[in-house]
């Protein structure tokens, strides 16, 4: 087991990583919090709920205390919608929430997201604690305390930063995760590496197959380094103002993807894949990497593949970027590989530039998983 | 005019209150935040911008910028919800708005709150200005950072703590005020001084006659002594934990008339100038204030009156408290006259305690203008 101290100006939290966290809940909940407050909720959706619920439970059956009230988020991108956020907004008043309910996020990025963003906004910020059960959501989205929801016109264009009290990610619960979204999450973790971890990108590209066999070992090595990684940059810029932004790389041309697919073909970590690729040829242009830096980043990329075949035009995603809300004031701010393990955010790269970084990921998503 | 530092955890911004304003808005702004970002919103009533857009988008223009980009709300409670939330959210993106962006948020009550839960919501939270039109605004809901919107379950339930960068109070802007929400407005400054200022007390007691005839310097003598208060309470307590509680005196049982009326027969001061009677009554009771400060206070209250008269039962009333958001954990606070110029919160006030204060305010709303 791991703990890992989360600090920022607004809040300081613990993110445990380990086995068997989901059968200790309560009191671990009740550690973090002081107690347990008398109205608890969970937000959950019904696949883990159904997978999940009795080991959930359990801890709370001999704590002697009532089970959380349960609020359910059917799964996909298309519910997490400000629509759904005030139905469930609704049903915690209806159940008797009050200023001094706990809400547990206990999913994926999605539960996660619409979870931090209903307890950011009940009652004007209620305390929260994340449970997350992707591998994504474990490294990534349930540390940092972006919460939000998505508009017709993008993706996590609402919300709020609020921090939770906890995070407790635990790792039998990656047992169920499907193959396909395990691979997509390792793809934070490969990014984490990339911008600030040369070790982690060695442990990745020498454990690969210990990793994809979820050897529990492994995987809280390999969560843990991510979440430190994140917590550090976290730690520095809590409201995404500089430095934060280095853990969008790749996630300028991979939001793109995402939208001109409208969110559905592929995965969040698939689309960052793609958009490492591109960021990646990118720097390589520039010479920021080298050729054997670059092709030792792309492998590690293709090792946890293989990822979807991009059906879209290269002007589609030009377009889908320059939606992006990453543009401040009209500049188009770029994460840009520096070598591996180092990485920074310039704003001078031209639409040129990232079309050639475009075309270049659309070529090797034809090539790099051919026969 | 008159400048007063707020000063909380999260923020510090001035309230500036005085004449012409309005005039010299944009540099103003400019100077509050640094300077004016490339993309400006200013949220408005239909009304406030048929009545004010000319002297609003002066200052822009002499400073040669881009007017603000114009939302509207609509007048009335029935607004404030989730979804114009989202309507306007979705307005924003439409727009160009990006992280960048500052909001205006210029008008009334609702504009603030919804304006305010815009800019808490809009991309995780983005810069914006108070520039507060009714008398309420000015003095209560523009100055520390509460922002939200209603549920059908309740006033609200939805919302942020999310401070502005500077509020402008501009007292010319009040000249269009119908009197009855100058009245009703009045009613939180009777409040503030209730509870923390004896002066202000005795000022409103000897000048009802300037205040109510809208003279400038007597407005402006209540406005900043009634935003001092605020800004004091807001600094020691931004959240709303303890001591900020104690603005909510007369509002226990003003909510509830609020939402017994179903937010239509009565304006918000004007339920306040009756909860406050109910806490007057429930506080003689307890003999934490006399007989001749009741009387006192009560013809102060009376003074900025008629208050409209109650058609409601007082079983009605009491069913609606039970719902307010200010029970935590099933506790009932309530905040109780100590005095003039002094108030502390308590948390055993009996139902019987406060319903005959409910019913001492049913009776005195039947007598106390009767001729």
């Amino acid at each position: 087991m791991q703990t890992i101290r989360v600090e920022t100006p607004t809040a300081k939290y613990d993110v445990v990583i380990g086995s068997g966290l989901l059968e200790t809940l309560a009191p671990r909940i009740a550690r973090a919090v002081g107690r347990l407050p008398r109205s608890v909720f969970v937000l959950t959706s019904p696949e883990i709920w159904a997978l999940w619920s009795k080991a959930f439970l359990r801890s709370f059956k001999e704590a002697g205390v009532e089970p959380p009230v349960t609020l359910f988020l059917p799964p996909g991108e298309q519910h997490k919608t400000v629509k759904s956020v005030e139905r469930l907004l609704r049903e915690m008043v209806k159940a008797g929430g009050d200023r001094s309910t706990l809400l547990i996020a206990f999913g994926g990025g999605i539960v996660g997201d619409v979870g931090g963003f209903l307890a950011a906004t009940f009652m004007r910020g209620i305390h929260y604690v994340q449970v997350p059960t992707t591998f994504l959501a474990q490294v990534d989205s349930s540390v940092g305390g972006k919460t939000g929801v998505n508009l017709p016109e993008g993706k996590n264009l609402v919300g709020s930063f609020h921090q939770p009290r906890a995070v407790f990610a635990d790792i039998g619960v990656l047992g169920t995760l499907p193959d396909r979204e395990l691979r997509a999450g390792l793809m934070e973790s490969v990014k984490a590496g990339f911008i600030r971890d040369r070790a982690l990108v060695r442990f990745m590209e020498e454990h690969a197959k210990e990793i994809l066999a979820r050897e529990p070992r492994a995987l809280e090595r390999v969560i843990a380094a991510s979440v430190r990684m994140k917590a550090d940059v976290v730690r520095r810029d809590e409201r995404e103002s500089g430095l934060r932004m280095i853990l969008n790389f790749g996630h300028t041309v991979g939001h793109a993807l995402e939208q001109a697919s409208k969110y559905k073909a592929m995965l969040h970590g698939e689309a960052v894949a793609w958009g490492m690729v591109a960021a990646l040829a990118v720097a390589r242009r520039r010479g920021t990497i080298t050729g054997g830096q670059m092709e030792r980043m792309e492998k590690l990329i293709y090792r946890y593949g293989p990822w979807p075949k991009l059906m879209v035009a290269a002007a589609k995603v030009m377009a889908a970027t320059g939606r992006d809300k990453k543009n401040v004031g009209g500049v188009r701010r770029f994460v840009l590989p520096l070598g591996i393990g180092d990485a920074g955010v310039v704003e001078d790269v031209t639409a040129a530039e990232l079309e050639a970084g475009v075309k270049y990921m659309l070529v090797r998503a034809r090539t790099a998983f051919s026969p």
